[in-house]
């Protein structure tokens, strides 16, 4: 009995090192790159031993996957305090932490294409676009519940859901050559989305409301605040 | 030798009469719940004779897709005369035509997953994120060329692809309930347009040139001059 349970705890830890082996060398090639060999052979253990914790390449791959997918929506986790703005810029860092981290794997999931589906079949493309869902869905939920809302109106839901793929698009190009400095894009981020919501703001009162108390509470030190000056700036004298 | 010749465009016009017919369908439901029996009966000719023309369900997906994205591209395609935004908005008004007209297809094509990975494999996905990417490129340009720049800034290549996606996602949220009048998005997404370029001008001296060109040839009365109109009306007393 004792000795079984041993045995099931050893065969886990076994699984999670052999995902963490999985995530690491996936996050750094495209994971149609990287073979069920190299994978043994970074763990330190034998082909056979690998298809024993796991039946294939496409089982390792949707395990490592879940553990990233999982990791990041961890990093969306900020408390209710304080301003909206500097809230926002906060995770943006820790989101670029996480693009960082995982920069090739990264690319190659959300361009989706033969990286993901070529060796590894519609079955790991279909299993990673249901994963991409569930971290928009978290993303999405996260900051609805720090506007304080209970039942986002359409609008609002279409102005959060489209920055969170303009989050997504902007890492990706980020990535691509890294022209542009990691915290800049954080910054622009937190302002693209108080962009995005003032425009709304600009045609409905209802968003007009939201706008208005959003901004409200932020300092005029603030991201937002900062924005605001430096756009009052720019605009032509009229 | 005659013979010849009118039988090979007797075959490329039913290939053609095929696609359209598959293409029609496609847009209308998900291409996974569309089957073979069923394109032959609206194109009133037999399975096997589909066969004849395409060796199968994939290959016809790929040509009907590959008429989709020349079909979307060329309503990308606008004079190089008159303000910025009120081209922008031709544009984006063609471009909600077409994701009308091709909604379910729209959808499950730009998701993935298994509505295209399903039954067609990963080959299909493959193939049709290619097309994708040629699509945005085709946008990307467009873009760059209608701004009469030669040789795009890091920072406005940025704005302009992530603007491309924030586009795509924005019709997409639309599609699924259509819950906000697609005129009202249209004008939407040329203002965020704007409102990512002041983003980005607020905090880069060449992006803030590129913004006071486009401002310049704007009229009061066209869309970014009522923006900014109704903007400053929203901005708190300071």
């Amino acid at each position: 009995m004792t000795t079984g349970v041993r045995r099931r705890m050893a065969v886990e830890e076994r699984r999670q090192q052999l995902i963490g082996v999985a995530l690491e060398l996936f996050s750094h090639r495209s994971p149609d790159e990287v073979s069920i060999d190299e994978i043994a052979a970074a763990a330190g253990i034998s082909r056979p031993l690998v298809y024993h914790y796991f039946p294939g390449k496409l089982s390792l791959y949707e395990a490592a996957l879940k553990r990233a997918a999982e990791d990041l929506a961890t990093r969306f986790v900020e408390p209710r305090e304080g301003p909206l703005g500097a809230r926002l810029l906060r995770v943006m860092g820790r989101f670029f932490d996480f693009v960082d981290e995982h920069g090739p794997g990264f690319s190659a999931l959300m361009r989706g294409g033969p990286a993901v589906s070529g060796t590894l079949g519609g079955e790991a493309a279909s299993a990673a676009n249901a994963l991409i869902d569930s971290v928009r869905q978290a993303a999405y939920e996260q900051i609805v519940w720090h506007l304080g809302i209970t039942a986002p109106p359409a609008r609002l839901e279409l102005v959060i859901r489209s920055w969170v793929s303009l989050a997504e698009s902007t890492a990706l190009i980020w990535l691509d050559g890294r022209r542009i400095p990691r915290a800049e894009l954080e910054l622009q981020l937190v302002h693209d989305f108080a962009a995005l919501t003032a425009v709304s703001a600009a045609y409905d009162a209802e968003m007009a409301a939201i706008l208005t108390r959003i901004l409200a509470d932020e300092p005029a030190d603030g991201p937002f605040g900062e924005l605001v000056g430096r756009l009052v700036a720019l605009a032509p004298r009229q």
